[in-house]
């Protein structure tokens, strides 16, 4: 009998996490003498913890397909952050409860930290598992790998988003709005916001203005800017994320609670800025948080990151076939124009815990525009357009009612 | 020689406010024998105040046709209250100069009240001009016409987006957040919320709660809400108008509220929301403000939508053509099922500042769900899908550059 597999979401879902889950369960179902059943963990590894698991076989060939279409995550996702002792211990009891020999862990820098964890449990204690980490999220600091899976398609729709409220903003600046700002994710890194720079394709076009959390914040420089860019434009669109700090490295706005891992809640710098500008420069200005709508808005996903997404959760799955563990598959850029991409497993090692900076030199020297380097970088991740089919007007998206199996042990309340 | 005519566009702008600059400028370019030159205002009537005009055939056809795609006002808007006196008597003295034999008005409904005043002026001096006034607002709030122009895009746009922000909301609840809020724009009226209660097709769907200027805010009955709906879906999923009030009548935005820091509240019902349930319910809530990208989202128009905005814009010329005036084309719909409308002139007498509020038999008794008559309604106006072209990745919007027509009277300075 072949050993069965489990496929778990994890942290924050991207438009096209469920399009990885289509390439491990597809991929999987190609190899039914290696590979028997494939579960997936209902919310991530609590799904696994409190044994509330999912037979995949549940979902016809053309079901499965649906999964590419849909954002959120089919089979739920967690913020959970693994605790060594009786939590690690449980999750084998799990596995061996129902015979799983391949781990496919979809998420992001502490997902790949958790799935390395497991895997080298498992080779201590001697136990027939084979981990490999499918990469996954829109922030785009995973490192060894050209982009993460989920970026691409947040990009789309940053970039999208400020080209049109900045064409709004013109068309009112000479005698109402005269400055518009946009705050996209980014708690740590200014990846969406410098994409979002890609909108900007002669001068004068929006955004005029990004700000990240690389390139500490000074009012006093943001305001000239602002002002020099009214003067010259007649209105100045801006790009903000949401993890901007000051110069003593502190946030600019900090909700004040942490998250499962002891990471700070962020939102509403949009606010801070327009406050800022309006007691300062005195005009008129608009601002949009795009919050959950830029990590969900499938109807404008990438075709290029729909396609990686798909392609990472197939060959997650060709490596553990092939014995190769403890691993991601990496996006290795061949060449930017043409986009030229392919896969390769790098160690789980390299990866777990490491954030990936925007590197200032996708920035100009002022650090508030992108460069033609940055521009280079990020044009081919959100080439093609993948639209969902739409019903009545809107993107028909499935609704998944799933049957768990059967628990074989005692219960476990992992929260 | 045939009178020339005039369009100016006023007010907000709509995704596809261009639309109707299409219809009035391409219906005019086939009565070439009855009508001489078509202008377009710069920014407005403030543009026409200022003879700052376009000469449209600059455009050529297919340059022309590019407006059925963009967003924005390709020829400028403003926010301009019209003076009696000093600035009634200049408008007249720039459609003698021009030989504007036609005025075709593109607003809301204080720009049908502009429209009229000109109209009236004109027929009380005897001065020949016919005007006709082009319906557009995102608000939805014109009197006698079953929408308004730009109103079904919007629409699309809020329902796709809390859709998509539902399920991911929906599969991070477990562990993490449990409570989503859009706010969306609708500072008198909660025709953009309540449409976007379209999203919910089944039940337990999102949205779950929608929140509108009609009714009344109670924090008790709204708190309510969100628990039972948190007990019973897994989570919540709000959208809320940026004008909710509470039972006296006042803007919660206004309500001078401040944080648990005692920092003032920087505007933005959804951050005011999440804070009472953050601090009521302890729930983990996100936050979006959707604000101008609501506005703009060209990406995403509803097809219907925009072939009532050319249409409306033709119908007007056709009106002129034909001696009717001082009245807006107004959309009256024959069937819902499937979606039958035409187009009939109503005098603007009739339209001017009356704003059409949302009938509160469109919602449930209980004020915060979208009725089976709100959807009966809603429902064909977000029908059709009519994506702009992409290039590079990004929807490709025509960049207007229009050179101006040579003023004939000396200079007038309104801003």
């Amino acid at each position: 009998m072949p050993k069965n597999a489990l496929y778990a979401q994890s942290g924050g879902v991207t438009p096209v996490i469920n399009a990885s889950a289509f390439g491990v369960i597809h991929a999987a179902r190609q190899h039914r003498d290696r590979i028997g059943t494939v579960y997936a963990a209902e919310n991530g590894v609590l799904g696994i913890l409190n044994e509330r698991l999912i037979d995949t076989a549940q979902l016809s060939d053309a079901q499965l397909a649906l999964l590419k279409n849909a954002p959120g995550g089919a089979f739920g996702s967690c913020r959970h952050k693994l605790k060594h002792g009786a939590e690690l211990k449980r999750l084998f009891e799990v596995f061996a409860a129902h015979d799983i020999g391949y781990l496919f862990y979809n998420g992001g820098g502490d997902s790949a930290d958790t799935c390395l964890k497991v895997a080298e449990y498992a080779q201590y204690q001697g136990l027939e598992l084979t981990a490999v980490h499918v990469p996954k999220t829109i922030d785009n600091d995973l490192p060894l790998t050209d982009n993460s899976p989920g970026f691409g398609s947040v990009a789309k729709y940053v970039a999208t988003s400020i080209r049109e409220a900045g064409l709004d903003v013109a068309s009112m600046a000479s005698s109402s709005t005269k400055v518009f700002i946009l705050e996209v994710m980014g708690r740590h890194t200014g990846w969406i916001a410098a994409a979002a720079g890609l909108a900007s394709d002669r001068d004068g076009a929006p955004p005029h203005l990004i700000l990240t959390p690389e390139v500490p914040f000074e009012a006093g420089r943001f305001l000239k800017a602002v002002q020099e860019t009214v003067a010259r434009v007649g209105y100045c669109a801006i790009v903000a994320s949401e993890g901007l700090r000051d110069t003593h490295g502190v946030f600019l706005s900090d909700a004040g609670s942490t998250d499962a891992f002891g990471h700070a809640q962020l939102g509403g710098v949009a606010p801070l800025l327009a406050n800022l500008i309006k007691t300062e420069l005195h005009h008129k200005c608009h601002w949009a948080v795009a919050d959950y709508l830029q990590r969900a808005a499938r109807h404008i996903a990438s075709a290029t990151d729909l396609a990686q997404a798909i392609a990472v959760g197939e060959a997650a799955v060709h490596y553990a076939l092939a014995g190769i563990k403890s691993v991601m598959p990496a996006i290795v850029r061949e060449d930017s124009e043409p986009y030229r991409w392919r896969l390769e497993p790098v160690p789980l090692l390299d990866v777990a815990n490491r954030e990936k900076p925007l590197p200032l030199e996708y920035l100009t020297s002022d650090g508030m525009h992108l460069s033609a380097a940055g521009r280079d970088y990020f044009l081919p991740l959100l080439q093609g357009e993948a639209p969902p089919p739409y019903l009545d007007g809107l993107p028909a998206y499935p609704s998944w009612q799933f049957e768990l199996v059967s628990p074989r042990l005692t219960g476990f309340n992992a929260v």
